[in-house]
């Protein structure tokens, strides 16, 4: 399949390195592709800047980088892997190359304003994947993968034993096809919980006032959720 | 010991019964002794009016009814099972009876004005578990319990395997006599996990939203989280 990638953070990085192996042809969209492949600072998590990642990725993968406007003529489905704050924007820059597409979003709305931990930019009776559902009613967005580490998304099986994976999305059809992918990077289906439209979304990304205090307290981001029934 | 328990719903019903068992002192603590022992309509979720429980228990586990103002200067704990809208009014209306003491903060703030599912009243940047610590600086708080069904909270055993009850609070101390007391429930060391200070309780309290919503698509109360370390 052909799937952009929006986001050249570390989780663009993974997702996309998981998705060219695969096979789907990847591209990762940024604003400005020039600055992009010129930064040569780590990220604030300590992680090496993209051009270093790519420049090791792209012949192997096979991964292109364009510009939004020119990331997704050719898609058949997008990954949100933008920073919460920066969604709406990256895929307005997609223009009108995003319409009827999927959009699966893993963003969170995380306000790091005030330092560690973050609070959320959007919460309670609103979430992001709300937000990006009522701005480009156009795209069928489906949350999913927002409460975990990127590593473990694409390779459940870091995580030992029965761990789960969570769905919103309005779209029954676009949910299937985020399941399918969900699939092909390991989750099995007795480990994906479908919460319903994409309203739910509000209880996934207020997990994360949770997940990055258990964080700190554990000293790893290597941990995951599991909903253990009576 | 005494035991003082605030609220006369199902929570503060089954964790006075649980206490009660345990050979503990229990009073609960209410309002208004004679419109408590009036009421004769079920609750919102269909349980039966207090009156029904309480003459049930009252001889065999010799719990006692008070008024808030008479219901904790013998107490060494008091176990907060008020809902969240009404905590800061049941607290102010122990008086100076609270003071120095350990109170069990087992209360979401769940706002059901517009409906099913619930959003929170305080939320994000706070918590009912700090609004309750700031109003009240002579209390010791410890926010727990409060991410599962009452009917786990005092049996563990329900769920199989293991699965977690979470800890917050600034008093090293009343953590520890907190965790006590859930040992004493069923609950082994290894699932209680400590997140830290009371401001931890935002992660807590956050996980409602996802909770109640899982409770509609699973269609029972009767589950719990369990974080899975790699």
């Amino acid at each position: 399949m052909n799937i952009t990638v929006l986001g050249t953070g570390i989780v663009g990085q993974i997702i996309a390195a998981k998705l060219a192996g695969l096979g789907h042809a990847v591209t990762i969209g940024t604003r400005d592709v020039e600055k992009t492949l010129a930064k040569n600072t780590k990220d604030g998590m300590g992680n090496p800047p993209f051009s270093e990642w790519y420049n090791q990725n792209k012949n192997k993968s096979k991964i292109k980088l364009a510009a939004y406007a020119d990331a997704a003529p050719s898609a058949e489905l997008l990954f949100n892997c933008t920073s919460g704050q920066a969604s709406v924007d990256a895929i307005k820059a997609l223009g009108n190359t995003s319409k009827g597409k999927i959009l699966i979003d893993v963003a969170n709305p995380l306000d790091f304003s005030k330092g560690f931990p973050p609070s959320l930019s959007v919460v309670n009776t609103d979430s992001l994947g709300e937000v990006i559902q009522r701005t480009f009613p156009d795209i069928k967005v489906v949350k999913t993968l927002n409460t975990m580490t990127c590593f473990i998304m694409v390779n459940p099986a870091i995580v030992p034993g029965d761990h789960d994976v969570f769905v919103s999305g309005n779209d029954e059809g676009a949910k299937t096809k985020a399941k399918e992918i969900l699939q092909s990077f390991g989750w099995t289906n007795s480990n994906i919980i479908d919460l319903g439209d994409i309203t739910t979304a509000r209880g996934t990304e207020q997990l994360l006032p949770i997940w990055v205090r258990l964080m700190k307290s554990m000293n790893t981001p290597m941990f995951n959720f599991k909903i253990v029934k009576a």
